[in-house]
């Protein structure tokens, strides 16, 4: 059963709700690599194993727009080794790939219409810079435990829901076909040369430290920035039903699967039980900030195209592998993340 | 039924199989171009095409290895435009994609070992250039018909046989997972910005001008090399069943799908009805042949990581869409093969 306590801080790592046990002390000490580590999933996971005792370095190439922020690891410069570079130079990337133990690799382009805006790019940074990386570790650290994030992006339009991963891939924009490369590289690695890889397909994550400046990272940012500003939620549609997972509960997949070296590679999917559709959504965030209102407008034909409709995923392949489940409810998320916005929202607008 | 007539000159295109009629009178007059038009496939089209009074251009950049001959359109020089170019430069292609009508996109690299000793070249031609060919047709030539040359080789090891289109991607190496990035972005710019593409998934081609130095584009080369050399053939396993394809076979669906600017973009398998194991494809060719000798090998460890066992294809869904099938009997096909090494092997050795 999904609870939600109040945390009194919410910039705190929600670690109430993470289990306790031998899982989470096998951390201390370990030297961890996270690359993306200024972005939003990967500086909760940075904070997360600095605390559980991780020698942390996040890589991160504050590519305007990819959602890196130096203000997310705001106050742990001594505690973290933040370097600043890009997964695409290969030389820093291999002197940095050295002697870590694991290897979290988040570094990506996410965003759909820049993927369709400038589609080399996106190659270069989902698909090329991944085999780099992994012909690296290959060299230099073939004894590395990776963990990688993909995206339910791969599957496209649903074909049946929940969406397992025995459901076909078919991505409906050039981010999910480049991000496809990104994944299958890192089974093949794991298959032909024994690279010790796991790969998760997240859907929706949500929470503080997330891209609130525009829909590049997800929607809910944009709806969170327009609450703020006591402007208009603006609704596309309304009926599309989706799942969103808290942050944390992302970050204990991770750890999860990090500190599990004879889990298989995958996929996995993570997932929620709970879904709601968009409106829903809205209404929920509304009644949780106490004021606000909604617009539902026509879906922008700009969007349509790659638009996939109701989606939600099925988590059990990696629940029975891992025990995983999400532990945080929506409302709790949602609260801790309005939260999150309106005491350090200046840093996200 | 398939039939097999003898050709008089085993260089000249196969015609006498070809339905006559309106379906290959459209092509007089139209201006193609052939990506990878010095190669095995490409060269043969080109020939095929100029005999049916297209204008056509071939670009090839005759990268070592790759299967780019200038001996495949030896004689040809004054009737078709040859282009020394490299699809990955951008403002060559750019020029020459102007005002052709019909694209055929077979450059490519198609050693699955070259592709796991050198991944990123693999993706620089097979992804990034392929990406970079769909930006330039959108910009320049948004009309064009292109018919990308796509491969059996993403299906990986098969779940079922024979494998039709429905069947799961897996792709074994880095060269699947490549071509499968560029197929991918073919079928997506049909969706998203309506260019008129067409893929065709092949299965094992052979036939004349087929590289036999080494096998990089088919074991049959290599074989065929051995059986001209006196040497044995080396089957490695013998038991694993395959599909061919006779090349002017492979001509006929890609003048169906040029044509056909009405036919969505697929995925299309070709095939054959015939299968074959490897120890009685081997034995065939050296009754054609009148002599040679035969030795069986356990697998190398090396290509057993990356074999895919029993594969064939299904093509109804192109047979039923174009009307085409395979009319070329295997045992045709390897006799006018192995008249034109007998010719001209001293090009290709």
């Amino acid at each position: 059963m999904m609870v939600g306590p109040d945390s009194s801080d919410p910039s705190a790592p929600d670690q109430a709700l993470t289990p306790s046990g031998e899982i989470w002390h096998c951390w201390n000490g370990r030297s961890v690599l996270i690359t993306g580590g200024l972005g939003f999933i990967g500086s909760t996971l940075a904070i997360r194993l600095y605390g559980l005792g991780a020698r942390v370095t996040v890589i991160d190439s504050l590519i305007p727009d990819y959602g890196g922020n130096q203000y997310n690891l705001e106050g742990l410069q001594e505690k973290i080794r933040i370097n600043l570079s890009d997964i695409r130079d290969r030389f820093s990337l291999e002197a940095l790939l050295h002697g870590q133990e694991v290897i979290f690799n988040l570094a990506g382009q996410t965003s759909h219409l820049d993927s369709m805006r400038d589609p080399q790019t996106d190659l270069a940074i989902n698909a090329t810079a991944q085999l780099s990386l992994l012909e690296l570790c290959r060299s230099v650290n073939p004894g590395a435990r990776i963990v990688f994030a993909s995206t339910r992006q791969l599957y496209g339009r649903p074909h049946y829901l929940p969406v397992d991963e025995r459901h076909p891939v078919d991505p409906v924009d050039v981010n999910g076909i480049n991000k496809l490369s990104g994944e299958m590289y890192h089974r093949l690695y794991h298959q032909v040369y024994g690279l010790s890889t796991c790969v998760l397909r997240l859907t929706n994550t949500i929470g503080p430290r997330m891209r609130i400046r525009d829909a590049r990272q997800t929607f809910l940012g944009v709806w969170i920035r327009q609450l703020i500003r006591q402007e208009p939620i603006e609704v596309w549609g309304g009926d599309q039903l989706r799942d969103f997972n808290d942050v944390e509960d992302v970050v204990d997949a991770m750890l999860l699967a990090g500190g599990r070296a004879d889990l298989p590679p995958g996929p996995y999917n993570l997932g929620s039980a709970e879904t709601i559709s968009l409106r829903q959504l809205a209404e929920l965030l509304i009644e949780l900030h106490g004021s606000g209102e909604l617009i539902v407008t026509p879906f922008p034909e700009e969007r349509r195209k790659i638009d996939i409709g109701d989606y939600y995923s099925c988590y059990s392949r990696f629940q029975q592998a891992c025990g995983w489940q999400p532990s945080r409810s929506l409302r709790h998320t949602l609260k801790r993340t309005l939260a999150y916005y309106q005491q350090h929202g200046e840093h996200y607008l």
